[in-house]
């Protein structure tokens, strides 16, 4: 079956604001180190106002996957919402200009380009805030059948479940995709999005996913286990395929019976580890997009997430089909 | 005299849009490479459309330079102007949180806030396209003389004469900050912009400013001569104190028959000049204003200009106080 995309996605669409913080900084403002907490515009306004100079870069989780997919070579769509103000324009221009197709129309009224406000601490870490702003605004109608059918995988962020038009749109494109026997792939996202989400996303996982996407935090929450080899277990028993990624410890793919361990790319300095599953993804949606076995999808998304943690930034600097 | 600030900074206010972009890619839109060039709405948007993805970052070279005295722990104000939009908010809050004082009240109409769209060549040079936007709008009546006459400097960039109203804000800060035994400092911005001002900046250097920053093309300029020593000679002749860049030569310090050269600081890799002389008049400035010698602010420069250029983006990443 021909496919104009290799890879369809939808998630929020966010602009980072990425400052750096001591954790000092992260426990005057009651910030947990490495998670992404959801804020109200007035929170958002005034943790801005206490944070040191930033830079604005195109962000989400699943926006920055679609940057990678396009940096390998692979062809992606995206659908997210923005607002017609100045940080949606300079999202649609970025992800536009990487070379992913974006053509969800933007919001002409109701609250601004969503984003993140970002502090990397100096092991590293990032704490994320994120105001959703104009992706409250995604529903089923942003979703083309059509469009879905014309891509072998639809990847979504799990974030999408903090709006709840936006799940609706996610299960119209999921219905679409089977539709059209193409497979659909989710991010778990973050630890405290499944466990607001948990027994949504288990079903999900049973029931539609084709590809699981999660971390040893994630998958943890969601099957409520100590560990990470009950998490596999129960993974292996509920996913088709399910790849967990273990940061510096590597990712391991699990498909029944079968499981493919892959060791982390080296990396010489880690300077910000934002977009590290983003990239992840990427690269294994790449190469499983064009025909490659499970360990060398698994190796590409540990190269592409290598160079993302590498610079501050949640996308690529250089050219990934450069690193394949 | 005590002092409220050891500078007070008048530019264009600007956020940068830096992008990476081939020589091909200059050849092809008409660009010369080192240069500013100014550009209309329209043409900003085209080039932008044509641009690869990029990060957005406050910058204006006045700005740039006042981040650079408030991060070496120096007093400083800002003058400048933005409208009330999402990128005159980022400026604002970037200087701001840097900890530089800056009052200025945005423009409530007219265009939006400044954009300079940089391309970063793999040699590490920027060519510069600047949409002036809301920085046409500032005039005299931002000028406040107590907050000029509470500054030790008044430190302007020749790029103001671009906006006619501008000038004639400088024109009266200028005579407020004499009025009240202050100094007042221009750098020449860029040669092209010398060009285009020579007469007017000739007679500033030799009626009205106390020190004046410029880099070997645009004195070169200034001067209409062909030789470094020609240019030099006529500095010498005409300013009171001058400091003239030569890039990876270091810089001169020149005063009546007096001299100082300062050698370059070492840089391990050149990854973007953008900001380099912005930030050279930092360290000098904040010297100069700390009662230090002239050789030493001149060595201060230096220390802050190979900081910037050894990342991308036109303000320091490290504190400059900790490189004194």
């Amino acid at each position: 079956m021909t496919s104009a995309f290799d890879v369809l996605g939808i998630g929020n669409a966010i602009v980072d604001v990425i400052s750096r913080a001591d954790d000092g900084f992260l426990a005057q403002h009651g910030l947990v180190k490495g998670s992404m907490m959801l804020i109200d515009e007035e929170r958002a306004e005034t943790l801005y106002a206490a944070m040191g100079p930033g830079i604005e870069v195109s962000g989400g989780s699943c926006g920055n996957t679609m940057a990678g997919v396009a940096s390998f070579g692979g062809k992606g769509a995206y659908v997210g919402k923005v607002r017609d103000d100045q940080l949606g324009k300079v999202f649609g221009h970025d992800i536009t200009a990487i070379g992913v197709s974006f053509d969800t129309p933007r919001a002409q009224a109701g609250p601004s380009t969503a984003r993140c406000l970002i502090l990397v601490t100096p092991d590293a870490q990032r704490t994320m805030n994120t105001y959703l702003g104009a992706c409250t605004g995604l529903g089923p109608d942003d979703i083309d059948p059509k469009l879905v059918g014309s891509a072998q995988v639809t990847y979504v962020e799990g974030y999408l479940w903090d709006a709840p038009a936006a799940k609706q749109a996610v299960l119209k494109a999921f219905d679409a995709a089977h539709a059209n026997g193409r497979l659909v792939s989710i991010t778990l996202s973050d630890s405290f999005c499944v466990n607001r989400y948990r027994d949504e996303f288990r079903g999900l996982v049973r029931n539609q996913i084709d590809i699981l996407f999660g971390n040893e935090a994630e998958i943890k929450s969601l099957y409520e286990v100590e560990t990470f080899e009950e998490a596999m277990a129960a993974t292996r028993r509920e996913a088709k395929i399910a790849v967990l990624t273990r940061s510096d410890k590597g990712s391991l793919v699990v498909k029944g019976d079968e499981t493919w361990a892959v060791p982390a790319a080296p990396v010489t300095k880690v300077v910000d580890t934002t977009g590290a599953g983003d990239l992840y993804a990427s690269g294994f949606l790449f190469g499983f997009t064009h025909g490659k076995p499970l360990a060398e999808c698994a190796r590409l998304g540990g190269l592409a997430a290598a160079e993302v943690i590498s610079h501050v930034g949640a996308r690529p600097e250089q050219a990934l089909r450069g690193l394949i």
